[in-house]
């Protein structure tokens, strides 16, 4: 491959570009016809249906825009993976829209594009299309991504019933803590990580097909979406804020409940289950090497009620969770 | 529903759009999960396979800016259908990222949606899933587009074979023409609307899958295009002015030859079949009411040529196509 060093702006068209810099992404799907054609081909395998989502980011909105373009390039693909993840589907394919400002160039794309390669191995996944196109603004980028899970077995945001556990990957808050150590250069790298480059939970929400009654990702905030969850599913919940786990960087910063409760950015996967999938859970906590802890607990009614160590509630304000 | 005067800037919050907005394009189809969840759900019908396209367009570039709402809806979702129709695919969903500038209303969103409302009882299509954005630019709109074919039976670009003929639907360089009038205030209507409102040739598509060899559609000139189908069908391509159709207000247009040839946004479809399709074809013509010419024929070799009325070749240069 011609590779060009980072400050030399040279310019392909947009069919050497797709050539050099999209094909090989494609290569692995025989779906895609080597990009060479208006669209993909694509049927699940027998007995299973398709997973789709779409998710969009723009610069200075959902990324800084001082990110290096592989770490651009790994958040939009990550965040749509974490999305399959979520609904218990295995990666197949996605596509690509590029909207790049004026005189992006060839060495920027190329390392975008080895930001998806890299990501592409790590997740099983591959490109099968797309479009990059020119626009007078902020970089932006559209991926679709699809999975595909057995027929019937997605699982979704409905389901969750009165008495079930509810349960989130790995720790909270972290990636709103990491944006304002970013934002304000306090040099929390572990932090700053998890803002950068979001975990998707993909071998985790494979399993818990058989053991949720519902699940999504957390990316708005827990509060916030778990409340989705209760609307779709028709009950409310209990949140335990000393069950909420906090990495040991999230733990010593100020605010640190808050940005659990309603940071956004985690891309963990919050779900409920009976509690006759606890033994299983913490076994599969184990196999795949994720943190899984209890939270809280379905409850008839509807909405989403925050308990601190008393039992006493906490609600959300300006200032960030306080008691009522 | 509420309807908001065209003057005035109310905004929803993202959750009351997608309610509000979106749900209801959505409702015919049951895998968009009226939204309310992560992911959608799709498979093919029984003995098809899905045909994915994925078109975006930006403000400036794609499209002015100046037009409608509706008809920027229109386009964007048409030049997707466009791609649908060119492989012979029956349109089932799409999926759209819609990425906002600051101080887009609600009344701009319900005008947008109401074009994509339209279109959708049109073209037998629905929404089935997507994400808006805010974005710091101009107005990005990106669009896949799902359809269907029986197993194996997608128009491809490969498959033209030497002795084959060269057919093109419509009329070509309306909408390259239609352009320069909207830029200069020429004032041609009928042009300037072909380049708005592209017309995908859907029921066309669908018929051709046992008739054409080799398909496309017409979106970046006659002559680039086609040489594409020569590339990936291994084949050249010879093409006679005469047998160009022009529309009767481009006939009278200066450059109308030029806009033809290379002109661009035409959607309508390129094709190539064997001389035993040639009574089916045009008996196809009259039944789905569009026109089709035979415009030339594909030799062996390699490349696109354009021969004019006397047999001499004609070249592309800066100031249009011209004896050699």
């Amino acid at each position: 491959m011609v590779r060009f060093p980072a400050s030399c702006n040279v310019f392909m068209d947009e069919f050497g570009r797709i050539a050099h810099f999209f094909a090989p992404l494609a290569s692995g799907f025989s779906g895609s016809l080597n990009l060479r054609d208006d669209a993909a081909l694509l049927a699940p395998s027998a007995g299973h249906e398709l997973v789709i989502t779409k998710d969009a980011l723009s610069e200075g909105v959902h990324f800084l825009g001082s990110e290096s373009a592989g770490l651009i390039a790994s958040k939009a693909l990550r965040t749509n993976l974490s999305d399959l993840a979520a609904k218990g589907a295995k990666p197949l394919v996605y596509f690509l829209a590029l909207m790049l400002p004026p005189g992006t160039g060839d060495a920027w794309l190329e390392a975008f594009c080895a930001g998806l390669e890299n990501d592409q191995k790590i997740f099983g996944i591959s490109l099968a299309g797309g479009d990059t196109i020119s626009t007078h603004g902020k970089l932006s980028i559209s991926i679709t991504a699809i999975g595909e899970v057995p027929l019937g077995s997605m699982l979704k945001r409905s389901g969750a019933q009165a008495g079930d556990a509810i349960y989130v990957s790995g720790t909270l808050g972290d990636s709103a803590l990491g944006l304002r150590s970013l934002q304000n250069g306090l040099g929390m790298a572990a932090l700053e990580e998890r803002y950068l480059l979001p975990q998707p939970r993909t071998a985790l929400g494979l399993h818990l097909r058989t053991l949720a009654h519902a699940c999504m990702d957390v990316s708005d905030g827990l509060v916030q979406d778990l409340g989705h969850i209760c609307a779709a599913s028709g009950v409310g919940a209990l949140v335990h804020t000393p069950n909420i786990p906090l990495s040991p960087e999230a733990a010593t910063q100020p605010g640190a409940l808050t940005a659990a409760l309603s940071g956004g950015d985690d891309y963990e996967l919050l779900f409920t289950s009976p509690a006759s999938a606890h033994a299983a859970l913490e076994a599969l906590s184990a196999e795949v090497g994720v943190r899984i802890s209890r939270i809280g607990e379905v409850v008839s009614g509807s909405g989403v009620r925050v308990l601190d160590a008393s039992g006493d509630e906490v609600k959300l304000t300006s200032t960030g969770y306080v008691h009522r």
